[in-house]
């Protein structure tokens, strides 16, 4: 199964952060503040969207930096995803 | 009877989910979150929609997922669909 | 007296509802939730609203379903109706 | 004295009701919900208003139906007008 | 010194009224309601406003009613003023 | 230094007031309510904001009148600026 | 690795400021408030945004003025930085 966004949507999934604490503890994404960048998974077509032509600017496997107070959070066969306007995608990380 | 949309609304029914608990029960859907997914049972004609033109890009039969804060809640006949505008419509799980 | 809407205005009557409980009592729409049925009495003539062009895409005698938050009650002669917009109204039922 | 409206907007004044209670009372507008019939007595020009032209479509004289949150209460000579755009009315009582 | 307006504002001063209490006071405008009466002193040049065609139809002399919630109230050289666009000014008053 | 502002924005300096309580002390800017009247600094380009054609209508040295509610301050070497939009510039004061 | 921000966005750095307290105290900006100004460091490629030609006024070196309450904060390698829209540049620092 695979999502296939409409429109100027796009499909990502956060990037795993490992991280070390002054402590020496390893934590994983759960304790942690949500990371704001992530993978694109799946682009949609663009084209017309709310009376406005839209280019897609991103492709799958693209790093990017996403607006912290976007999307919409998807869970499909355990996965979990967000899914972004591209206007919500603020900056590509190369 | 049935419901035939206008302009680019879309009628859903959400999908039903069965789960299992950590102590076995089986739960249906009233008793958990309702699932985002859905399917599409009919599709409005789209044309000039607040002075845009809109395509619809959903058919009868697509499984869905929408957003979780949209579309008005309707019950005919004992069913309960979901109406949304398919600019509400996220993704197509294919 | 007839009410003869502007615009795109539709002037609405709900469908009485009746209604039997539990303990076996028939209650009237009065003592229930509002249903969101309607039957199409009066449309407007659509054209220019707000700078741009509507069609009608109902008429008088049509089932409709509306979006719950939409509206006014208007009542003429002890008769309650409800003007909507007709992007108010969300399917008709057939 | 006269108000001449301007742009889309209409001159309106409520159209006095007379009830009587069930204990056979007669009530006069003041101790009532206010109503929202009201007779048209000036109408705008109309044309560019807000960037889009608007054609008046109602008459001085017309009993019409108004949005019950619309509107600017005037007091012109001890005699009270509602000031609404055409938008907010609702419909024309034939 | 006097005041320019700059696009569709219009510089308004309100229209001092003397009012007499039931109990034969004489009240001047502070003690009262602020009247939404004004006299128009100043007119803008109208123009484009905001990507729109604005025509003013408002000239100094004339005496208008206006929006209760609209407009900046300023004081040049201690005189008041309210400065409101013309979309703000309901009707004439001849 | 100095600051070259973007698009439709405008650069002002609040004017100083100097004024005497009835007890006859004098009170500078800081114990007052901030006055609106502030002197032009600089000026945008204008040009194309927010996809509307702007044209600048105020220059460096006019004394304005702007709306109390706008505005960003600024803080440059010591001195305190507001940059406003044009459009919440609403008199030249002449 | 670098940000390579999408449409009308801008990357900014702020500009680090040190301060002396009256008591001789030097506070660097964590424990002030935070400044408005900042270093342009990758500009967007502009064009059609929300269906609006967008041309690019700012460069990277440049010195700006930014809104207080817009932008995203971004933490890459360590680093702190300032995503925001053209529009909320207020001004260039010369």
């Amino acid at each position: 199964m695979k999502l296939v966004p409409l429109g100027d949507r796009v499909v990502l999934k956060q990037v795993e952060a490992e991280e070390t604490t002054k402590s020496g503890l390893i934590l994983t994404t759960s304790a942690q503040e949500k990371p704001q960048e992530a993978e694109v998974i799946a682009v949609g077509p663009g084209g017309m969207v709310d009376g406005k032509e839209v280019t897609m600017q991103v492709k799958p496997g693209d790093k990017v930096i996403y607006s912290k107070y976007a999307g919409n959070e998807v869970k499909l066969e355990g996965e979990e995803y967000i899914i972004v306007r591209q206007n919500d995608i603020l900056a590509v990380v190369e």
